[in-house]
């Protein structure tokens, strides 16, 4: 079983940019703590993280047949992404979005969440926790199937 | 240690109404397995549901100095409850709120999140175990005070 | 046949205050014509007035089984409540709400309807013959099923 | 005694189009029942359909001294059009608005209510029998003055 | 030379309904004293009243080589007819809109003038002679030409 | 086999006004050029223009029965009928609406399509051919059922 | 007999500025006509410009005993100035506000009409001449006293 | 002379919570003063918090015909409540409305004033001592009526 | 100690002008009775009117070392105008805004509250009172310091 | 002559994904079938498809002098891609716009339509054939050049 | 050659008042600081500061011959003043609006920008040198014309 | 000292495309120009263009800790992307925003400033030369350090 983990633009740079915001962990930890977590269950997590909304896209629909779900985080391509959010739509697996911030305690441009819609499970606001909690569900969502 | 799960309007009837949309599992089902889980880390959890705004906010401020951390599902309440929302800023503890289903995917007048605005970490959209990924998180938060 | 007849806020009061809008008849005068009116079909009438939201709710879940239909006069909980929603959502059996005046005609805080949205029947500006014209309708509509 | 019953829009297709939505009695068959219910209490029932927004305003005006009040759905027109609510306003005896669906249950565009401000009565949801309600609310409203 | 004078729907009961705001003045009043008032000038008034939006447009298609300008008063449709509109917009002669009442002390379904953009000048709130001081403006600009 | 092709008010000056706007063919020459495009695929073209919103959905009415699909151009209709929306959304068959301009470069009053909601296809902005791709793809949808 | 005739913002420099729009006509040009055409009545005018809100309604309170009427020209402060419109309210006589543009044609900032919800008749679009037009129908309302 | 002095959900806790917001004076304490103040015009302060919107109805009922007059802070129920603003309309003496902090200065969730458009004052941000000017300007009105 | 009262446009006129909303006291009376109350605390005030935007703007920087307080009633600015408010907020004492009506019952123009943002109380709705009450807090607010 | 067709975000799985909405044609075919049509008229089809918004404008660049006219479907970036808009702005020759479904069918998000104010033509909701018609109009606009 | 420089309300407080917001620099020393760098290029500057809007106008069409261009930083105006945009239209040489802070970054009050509409140019949020390069820039316009 | 100057979406093609609008200069010899007036401090300037949202991303990212400051032109992701906003957000940097034209006075769709808001400086309207008094204002802020 594979799960795909996708991570949207300026992720890159967590544990390095604005650390009071989104904490110390990077980009790589979170993924190392995941893919141990996952193993456990014999599932592979396949991280992907790039600042590109279409390589988010091009790699969600290559992994569309092998991947049992997907966990992203959409960043701010959650505000703003149509294309994004149809590729969601025709993907047929469980999805879980995840925030490391709460965006309603923010700006009013993060409020509008558009690919949220196309997602079952959405966690938010428990810092890289939540790629936990959502990988969590997730599978349990994928077993539950 | 305590944590408060508090369960809002009509939530008493899960597992009976609408079951399409909320499930199987009934209130009692849910809070029994939360105990459970809890009890492993020595952790008791005090349950309570009401129909009444006054009485959950009640509820919360009898128990703002005994519990740790608080988990709730307002239900209706979420995006009409100014009153509430005051009192969850009145307690200084950790806060998750929950949904069995995903508000955004439904009217528009579920789309205003007031409640939330309280809460560190929101949990949406996984049915009854929203529940489960939301007290874990809160756990989590409770135990790295 | 039994027919819940439920009162929202401040309706305890009619025929005594601003009966230049409500109306001269007081609560119990109209339940006992609707009462009368029923019980030539012998439908009895279980008629409740609260001023608080959380006591409706828990008389809607209460009579959930025994009732066979439900009149309801929100009065300002129409225009603000979705837990009073979420109910009569959960509640399986013909509703008509009512209004003593036309909401359109009044302020702007008035103009949501969010309850309606979940109640059958909407008969509205007739005053306290709302009741009246509602209560036919319902007995029509459970009868017709 | 004599009541002008207006139809707008669409409703001679009444009992043939959309009939999960708008049911299968005809116009005709209901503006013979209306003829019926109301030639009990000695009325006359005057009934006129049309999609011209021209001629239903002609109507009221030409009806204007000789009925002693009207029903109407304005149907489509309910919606949009400030000259039939003119035509409402200038008509200086009891008005009641029926419909047979719930306008808030449907698209957006039928939620703003315009001629709705000019009747006294509203009544919406109940299939034709909108139409009966709608009538014994409106001779009651011609009895009472 | 010749200008076109309509009225829109309702007009026709000028002097008769609602005199506390329209006045005392019938149509046919307004009219004969446009029409001796253009007299002087030399010039024949063409007027016409309707309650069908589709009658005002054929007139104005019919009139718009004969007549050297129009004086409208579109009453209700003045908010809400984009047809109106547009056979306003290929009427290239010289047009004033004239309102007895203002409609920016009315209701808000009158605020939006969706007839007035394609009008040269625009005159309201002087009663029925809003027509006179209309027909004063339009003749300038026709002469002016 | 018959199609319906409906033109909306104003539309019967094409040619002559606004010509900048709109063109120069004239009505006639449309509809002759449609007829004779049709009549290739044995198809009878039943075209019909009023400046009358009633007259518009009489004539669907009528031809409900008899034409196998419908081209309308609705011109100002269009973005504030309801009325010809619920008679489009009674016709059974397919329909396909034209607009000569695109709506989206012009006044924002012409941003609202109602009656485009009723439509199964949609075709602006390229004149009076917009009509001619229009119909080839109703023929399309009438032979593909 | 006095009137009023007040120039907001800008109107000094009418005549030189901005004459595709504003026309050719100088304000001295203007008043000296009006108060031409005021004197064959026996009427004086009162005719004062400034670009300051506080002097324009310093000057309506200072002749609110001695002028019988306002002609007003508010100019930019039309869509902004609460303090002139309370002014306006204050004085009890009748107002005419007249502008040169059509403030529908232009900037949608020109929309709102605060100023005019305060006068009893109001003119646009017909360059300098509004003020003749306003002047008439003042002077008519004046003595229709 | 009695005056009913209403406080709102989760004023019980003035003092304690979020102290630098709204004060260190406990609700006892405030009450205290009222009442000591009001006693030297021989007028008794009947205190009364809630934070059950239904049992502030209640009492508002219950007092409507023993109380002078009524000094509420309705706390979160300002923005949110139609029932509580009803029961203010059918209480016949005067109500000053006071808040402890500005709610123009916080959150847009607190902006709209539904409560406040049936108190004849309203008296905000100045600390608990809001109170007490509210409770001087209603011991003002109830005595000059 | 000295205290500064602005009055805005249109209050000179109080007690003349539509006294059935402002009532009968003229803005002397109100300064004199300010003047006797704050003496008895051996304080001065400093009143001033204008109708000017630019005059209260001077008149606040020019007082603001010298007057140890603000009373405000901005009247018809207080809904327009971001200059007198930033000069509010360059002015480092306790303001208090005052109203003799309350705006919230009153047209829209005048929901917006721009000054009182940068006021630390807010009065409104109790007549010239206001004014007592606002100076009552406000010295409270300057002996508070 | 070149036709440059360009095909947006998750086009690429036509015929694969959600095809009851989108159909079964493929990307590939329905370029195959464009080409072949083109090449009746001797035209040669350029098609494009790309996930990436940065590619379909560098495409749209490299093109620009090379063909005649661009045909488009922008998917989900007709509703959110000033960037897109810009480039087609910069692009002299006819274009096209084309849906497979009506994006006013569907979700609000999709409702703006960004790209197709730079477009002359628009065609949607007819499948994958809406390509076809776009095509057909697109060569015509070319010749009549 | 002159330039006029035009300070708005508040301005003579430069370096003052909120020194954190608007930096330590007084007007004097800025309007030194201009015309020094402007006597370089042989350019005398004309400053002028008030709090009165009337009197920016007032002065902007006093120099409207004799000033070759307008730096102008309206502050609090730059949101609301439409008399002051209409100042500017009407004149006829570049214009430069600048802002020592970014409105964007600030209350939603000064989101609005009425008079930058008029200007060529803007330049915000660079402290008092936004002046300096609004100047230059200024400088470069009117020697390239 | 190093300085990265960031070129948006089409600008690729300033001096070819739209040069009534964007001007004849193009983005080589823009430059050009600023590397020769950067070179006179020492600086170094670091010129990119991209059509790319994640390119634009990607260098930023890059250049974060080699480039002193930054001047981009998003172009048209000024107005929409959150994902180029959130980029600027973790550059520690001084930014300035430059524009060639004005947004405000363009489309309604190039009016919201998503990126602005995490800029220190703003300069727009004034053709190529934007950049030029960007720079400048950008190494003094460098340089005020």
């Amino acid at each position: 079983m594979k799960i795909l983990v996708l991570h949207g633009p300026n992720l890159n740079l967590l544990g390095e940019r604005q650390t009071d915001i989104y904490g110390k962990k990077t980009l790589e930890e979170i993924n190392s703590q995941l893919a141990q977590y996952a193993s456990i269950q014999d599932i592979q997590i396949i991280a992907f993280q790039s600042n590109h909304e279409g390589e988010l896209i091009d790699k969600i629909q290559e992994m569309r047949h092998s991947a049992n779900g997907m966990l992203i985080n959409p960043a701010g391509f959650a505000h703003t992404s149509v294309a994004l959010y149809d590729s969601l739509l025709s993907y047929n697996k469980p999805i879980v979005e995840v925030h490391i911030t709460q965006p309603f305690h923010r700006e009013t441009m993060r409020h509008p969440l558009i690919t949220a819609r196309a997602a079952q499970g959405y966690v938010a606001g428990m810092g890289w926790k939540s790629y936990v909690y959502g990988l969590t569900a997730l599978i349990d969502m994928i077993l539950a199937k």
